[in-house]
């Protein structure tokens, strides 16, 4: 087995629980937030400084390396981990989500999907095989299997076919797969629809991945709506497997999505964010390019322990921001990743003293969005 | 005197010479290159990657930190220092070169320089004096005279007459400076006419400046044009003073001015290049997207210990500079501004070890450009 998983402390009145995931590349204490490096680079930082920023997995797109410099190149390099520089763990999406993404610049068969490249336009075809070749090659301690994701809304009929898809692409990534270091996760789909939902769940479950996600949210839908999809799905997927929820990364998320039993969380908020000349902080976004900020010579958040916060002031780094100088992006990213990783360390040490949902219903009252 | 300035060895067969050049923010060994921090940061690096890099010294330019976020603001923040978190000496020039470089957006009198704001167009107004209170807000260790730099080509009488106004400045800068712990530079002009450079070069050196500068060199002129002004320039400036030579910054230069008795440089090549995907080497410049090394897994620089080629390959930084992100400029500004000081601290042990002739010819024989 490529990873393992072991529960250590379940929470007394939620589906919350703290773990313990091994992979080739080292240990990662679930609840987890993974930062995501899309290009092979967690956008403005060193690896050195997405370390000193507390991350212990990251995620990697395997669309973007596949499209640029290629997973050739990357296998001749040694593998991700290697050409990169990062020697923790790393899991690398299926591409699915990215083609999806591209709207009319793709056509899905059964065979994969057919697309044109965001890069020069030119055609590639992704398929469940063709996505497990490349993730072989980029070398991930975790891949995912190649889905169909559907957007929000859809209609029924449409969610359902790209989900019964999604399973029959599920298998042919496992038949694929040959790597004995890697693991692969199942990827649920089924769109908000309650009982597709209940469907993919038990049919991705009963395939036996090493680990689940639940693909397909956080696409537009209203969060209320997110919740309800994962108070159906979490409890279908099995207890002693990691739970992965793509593509979520707000405080808010994270507590929710723990409450339900969610193990692992990725997103591109983190690093965005940063470049846009915003922070993240446990009370909601600090726009730090705002006006306001200008005569501020205090920390972005108080107590914070980032090498952002330990140094520089709200003032210098709304300078930077409003001067474009790129040492304001890599300020704020560090800082957004710290604090939610110290964030998620939070919920961990939450959950291991019993007392969770108090966090959580504080955490509520006085988070801003 | 907020410096001092000791020799330590000199060349034998040339004007080099090694010293200790001692700030309020502690040693800086000379010959030295001064990494520029134009907005009170270096681009694409944070002050602890800086340090890591080996800079001793920083430059700040006046011009944009008056312009944003202004010198009151600096001020209230604790000074440069405090506000950029960076504990080493930092020079700051006069903004006399950047408001000579606006062109056409500015007015010399004898009062000053009229000049819009490249931000957004609104008037100013530069005079020794307001250089002096900006420099004193900001609190650089080092500050510079304000000047006026003529371009090249230039007309005999024009720039005869910028030299004298500098020369009328530099003492409304001396007669303006309150501050004690800061040591204000003069800077000689003079082009490229020999008899206005010894002139220029005369009177500054008689008024007595802790150190002098060479301004108005690398402003187009051709090497062996600059290299034959620091020839009849620098024998005329105080043996026992630091000698700037003011926006040169390429290995080249270094040698060609050490050898000539220059003893600080700075430059915005170091991190420009970097930012347009070229890496300095000791034998010539390595332009890192050129495709020949999409598939190269040796680093930038055989044998250099910067953290960037300790830990990454040319294919890698091809593909992040291809790719537009952001590390691509950060790991390329590390190794130059390493490599520079690196190249620097050669150049000191070469006059220490009584064979710095030797090294020039060596370089020479091997320099690509």
């Amino acid at each position: 087995m490529a990873i393992s998983f072991t529960i250590e402390k379940k929470c007394r009145d939620t589906l919350g629980r703290t773990g313990v995931l091994k992979t080739p590349h080292g240990e990662v204490k679930t609840p987890v937030f993974m930062p995501v490096g899309t290009q092979a680079t967690v956008k403005a930082l060193t690896p050195d400084q997405v370390k000193e920023a507390g991350a212990e997995i990251l995620l990697a797109n395997t669309y973007h390396l596949y499209m640029r410099p290629g997973h050739e190149l990357v296998r001749e390099a040694g593998g991700l981990h290697k050409f990169m520089n990062w020697d923790r763990p790393i899991l690398t999406d299926s591409g699915g989500f990215q083609v999806f993404s591209l709207g009319a610049l793709r056509k899905v068969t059964e065979e994969g999907v057919l697309f044109a490249s965001h890069l020069d336009g030119s055609r590639h075809m992704l398929t469940p095989e063709k996505a497990i070749e490349i993730e072989e090659a980029l070398g991930a301690d975790i891949i995912m299997a190649f889905d169909e994701c559907s957007p929000w809304p859809a209609e029924y009929d449409a969610v359902a076919a790209a989900m019964e898809r999604t399973h029959r692409w599920a298998q042919r990534c496992k038949d694929a797969k040959t790597r004995e270091d890697q693991a692969l996760f199942g990827i649920v789909q089924g769109g908000t629809y309650a009982d597709l939902r209940k469907e993919s769940a038990k049919v991705i479950d009963s395939m036996d991945f090493p680990g689940n996600a639940i693909g397909g949210l956080s696409v537009g839908e209203p969060k209320p709506l997110m919740n309800e999809m994962l108070d159906i799905t979490v409890p279908l997927l099995s207890e002693n497997k990691p739970r992965y929820l793509m593509g979520v990364g707000s405080f808010d998320c994270f507590v929710d999505g723990v409450a339900r039993g969610v193990d692992m969380f990725d997103c591109v908020l983190q690093t965005r964010m940063a470049r846009n000349g915003t922070a993240l902080t446990r009370n909601g976004r600090l726009v730090v390019r705002n006006a306001q900020y200008a005569r501020d010579f205090s920390p972005i958040e108080e107590g914070c322990t980032c090498y952002t916060c330990r140094h520089f002031t709200r003032a210098y780094i709304r300078h930077l921001v409003k001067a474009g100088e790129i040492l304001g992006a890599t300020l704020l990213t560090i800082h957004n990743i710290h604090t939610s990783v110290q964030f998620m360390k939070e919920i961990r040490r939450a959950i291991e003293e019993d007392r969770f949902l108090a966090f959580k219903n504080e955490f509520f009252a006085n988070y801003q969005g």
